[in-house]
């Protein structure tokens, strides 16, 4: 059984729970969904109130143009049309697609970076690395650090918020989540610059 | 030498023939594109005052978003910022987008469409026609026709315009081209529907 990041994902939407724990949870249920919320429940860490099962289908779609030449669709999902049509919500919206403006996010969260990108990265860092003369027990420690860097430039959820950057636009997203109660999930972007490919 | 879908459009866009066109002269000098304009300037269908050579790299983003359900973003190319803010262009792009919103193309040309989904759709058809009980020798001529409804439906240069469905989507593009006196190319498009894949 291979867990895969789609599973993890719905896991997320589904307990609010970190990443790392829906994928041990799920690893340690074999995937089993079912058993996995079952399991993050009896941890504690997705909570007896939790959202999972209400599903986060309603929401927005958000456009931002600058001046012609970057454009920015982005899907923002909520669980009820009455939180999507909220000041809070379509503030968070706004403010998503001018991040993907702004920073150029290449995904939205690190489960949907494709594994060889990864791959590549860390062997370009590890030969920098080696280059320096790093020792390779001390390589292995430093890489965890530089790949959060890449995922904090690449991942839209993991970039600084360009309108305060003491948080991430994850950290937003939750915010917005509790003030109105509900799921809140940035589904998809997109990201056009005139005349890029 | 195969004759990609990718040279067939470049050759479109340098020298504005048609598709079918463009792929013989591109078969017959074998894939060579600066023989395969000449080829068809001599033959007329370029003319000697193309376009050929001037690229489309200027041009705006263009967004819709409908009732905040639907999205779409579309890139439009033109030779120059200038003809990028004459208001024929910006209405091309703005009628490209609802267009979009409206119609839900999948394509922007029948280029684009990957071969596998091509044939697929002729099996169908032709599966279609001989349950019908048509012979062998009339499935393969309805065919053609079949195949250019499809085409029309999921391209959007082939689409009937929504405003004006005596003309397709491409012949406005063409249009826009002839008042403004540049290439015009539409480049790309994305369409997100709330809840959607």
């Amino acid at each position: 059984m291979t867990i895969t990041a789609e599973l993890v994902r719905t896991l997320r939407e589904k307990t609010g729970a970190g990443m790392m724990e829906c994928k041990k949870a799920l690893t340690e249920t074999a995937g089993d969904m079912e058993k996995a919320i079952e399991a993050l429940r009896k941890s504690g860490i997705a909570k007896a109130e939790t959202r999972s099962g209400r599903t986060a289908s309603q929401g927005r779609i958000e456009a931002y143009v600058h001046d012609s030449r970057i454009g920015v669709l982005v899907e923002v999902n909520c669980e009820t049309d009455f939180v999507a049509r909220t000041d809070d919500f379509m503030r968070l919206c706004k403010d998503l697609a001018m991040q993907v403006a702004a920073a150029n996010a290449e995904f939205v969260r690190r489960e949907e970076v494709p594994a060889d990108r990864v791959e590549k990265e860390k062997e370009i860092f590890a030969a920098q690395l080696a280059n320096e003369g790093k020792p390779a027990q001390i390589i292995e420690k430093i890489l965890g650090g530089k790949l959060d860097k890449f995922y904090s430039e690449v991942c839209l959820l993991e970039q600084p918020f360009i309108k305060d950057d003491k948080k991430t636009v994850g950290d937003l997203v939750k915010e917005t989540s509790s003030k109105t109660g509900e799921n809140i999930v940035v589904r998809r972007f997109s990201r056009f610059r005139l005349g890029a490919e």
